[in-house]
């Protein structure tokens, strides 16, 4: 069987443990521990009941107003929806991105990029990260090759932010466009949509599956400029979101307050987190996302994860060559997060 | 903004036109008139009340057990679940057809395959069907470019079918793997998945939006070699399938009796159609799929398609060049065929 030759040599992503629902508490996935709003689920109740032997809109244009208003953008013009996030990165690779050409990360962050340019037979050059989580001056540099620059902000294993004005000066540095992926971003202060506005090579996305609480739904979306969301439009497929999907993902964006809610729930639950971490011996970087990244002054992560995961416990232990290894532990109900500390403290205490 | 070279030239592919529900007789885009089966809907609205927060199986285990099942297919290792056939088939360009290589497919058949390879970066060639829509043997011959064939059985815009042992020996003849997309394959009586078991060369798709009735929810499948889908799973986003339409297909593809009852019916509408066609001066190509592809002694039939519109009855014109025209009509319930078929006589009664 002959494949393309970039594929037959390539390794796939492994995302995140997804064991049966019902056995571990699940902290490893960055998923919102709480259901979706109550508008949602009404939403895809009717929908059931909606002509699904019809094709959906191709362009998804309720949720697109939806969310034009929901965002303060100038319309829906400036949205491209699609099945996930990683739907919308895949088509930013095959837009931007030929084979035998290049795109760019931070380094440790988002490992998916990597193998987005490895199907499509394209390298990928990662940058350091210096001094506690800030992107270097090179991060900014363009080369003939480098076709797209992708930042993950807030970043995951840290959680950690790069100012929006800063965001705004590697833009104006690169060449290429700059993809800024919010997937969690409703749980930090600043976000870059402004850029948008201000230039053409600044590109946003977002997804509906953390905090929206709907990982299971597949809806993300990407802001651009019209013009840019006229070109890559041309490479999804026809009916790329399903017409139950729309429905959920339109009454999620417009249920604002209910986000907020949840937002300073979990975000009130992640800085206890944080703390009691802190008094166990962790190190943890300041996160502006839905999860903590922590690295105890043992050192002894993977035993701390495996004891956990014995007890029905997941959390992602993660380990970056030439760099470290850690925990990354996403925010739970406050239930779920007594049981992993408690969990974590007799861990340390068996480490001997 | 610099987007890869392959896109900034293509023309993006066009579907039928979706105008808002309720104003047209929409017998344009080979939607099923009848809605999905009873259990589909409870499905989905059990589905509303799960727990959405998590991602979906990433390999849709539930659906592709049911499918095995169904379909009388060794395992569900046979299978590989996507975001419509449309991701299908965008899965199976990308996993061989590499920039500046090659696909074929028979002519006039679906264009949507040469948007592929233009997105791709990729060249396409045509096969003209020969002798009322046979292949001819230069279909099967191989090149060194030729990476992949595509065969739509039945075809769109003719209905027609390529007996299987007809296609195997096309399989035979070619040295890169064939693709039959099987998406109309439910309203005839053969099918080429034995074939599927004897060569690892021929991949056959499949979709629930057609037969099932569920355009509006995008599933579609890949029925290939155990090793081929999981070479080929490399390729998809890790969560392709949201979790309510995963739970709307296994529905779908368990109600095999409700299955029968509408293609049943469908059919023996279609062949009405047909014969009543012909009675209006029409060239009807018997058709083995949930449409018909007719031509009227005329030649008017973009003044025919242009009657119906103003009359709220949308079918397809599809003119291909250096070929010819026609109507493509999808079999709708017999109120609505009964008023198109009204229609049509009172547009060529308008002709003069």
């Amino acid at each position: 069987m002959n494949y393309r030759s970039a594929l037959a040599q390539m390794k796939p992503y492994t995302p995140g443990e997804q064991p049966p629902p019902g056995k571990f508490i699940k902290l490893n996935t960055n998923e919102n521990p709480y259901p979706p709003a109550p508008a949602v689920v009404e939403a895809i109740r009717a929908a059931a009941s909606g002509p699904l032997n019809r094709y959906p809109d191709p362009v998804a244009t309720s949720f697109r107003r939806a969310a034009a208003d929901a965002l303060s953008l100038p319309g829906p013009e400036w949205i491209l929806a699609g099945n996930g996030s990683d739907e919308i990165l895949t088509i930013l690779v095959r837009g931007f991105v030929g084979e035998g050409q290049k795109l760019r990360l931070p380094y440790p962050s988002y490992i998916l990029y990597r193998t987005l340019a490895d199907i499509q037979g394209a390298a990928w050059e990662q940058t350091p990260f210096v001094d506690d989580w800030k992107l270097p001056a090179a991060f900014g540099h363009s080369d003939d090759d480098l076709k797209l620059v992708l930042l993950p902000n807030p970043n995951s294993p840290s959680g950690t932010i790069v100012p929006p004005d800063e965001v705004a000066a590697i833009a104006d540095s690169l060449t290429c466009p700059l993809v800024v992926d919010e997937a969690y971003v409703d749980f930090a202060d600043d976000d870059c949509l402004d850029l948008v506005r201000q230039n053409e090579n600044v590109l946003v996305t977002r997804t509906m599956s953390k905090s929206y609480g709907l990982a299971g739904v597949r809806f993300g979306f990407l802001v651009a400029q019209p013009q840019v969301i006229a070109e890559l439009a041309k490479i999804k497929d026809s009916y790329n979101c399903d017409a139950i999907s729309i429905a959920a993902a339109t009454a999620a964006i417009s249920s604002q307050d209910w986000l907020a809610d949840v937002v300073a729930k979990m975000n009130t639950t992640r800085d206890r987190m944080a703390s009691e971490l802190s008094a166990m011996g962790f190190r943890v970087t300041p996160s502006h996302a839905n999860f903590v990244w922590c690295q105890h002054s043992s050192g002894r992560h993977s035993e701390i994860y495996e004891y956990l995961k014995r007890n029905q416990i997941l959390v992602r232990y993660m380990a970056f060559p030439d760099w470290g290894d850690g925990l990354r532990i996403s925010v739970g109900t406050d239930d779920q997060i007594d049981a992993c500390l408690l969990m974590i403290g007799r861990a340390i205490g068996s480490l001997g």
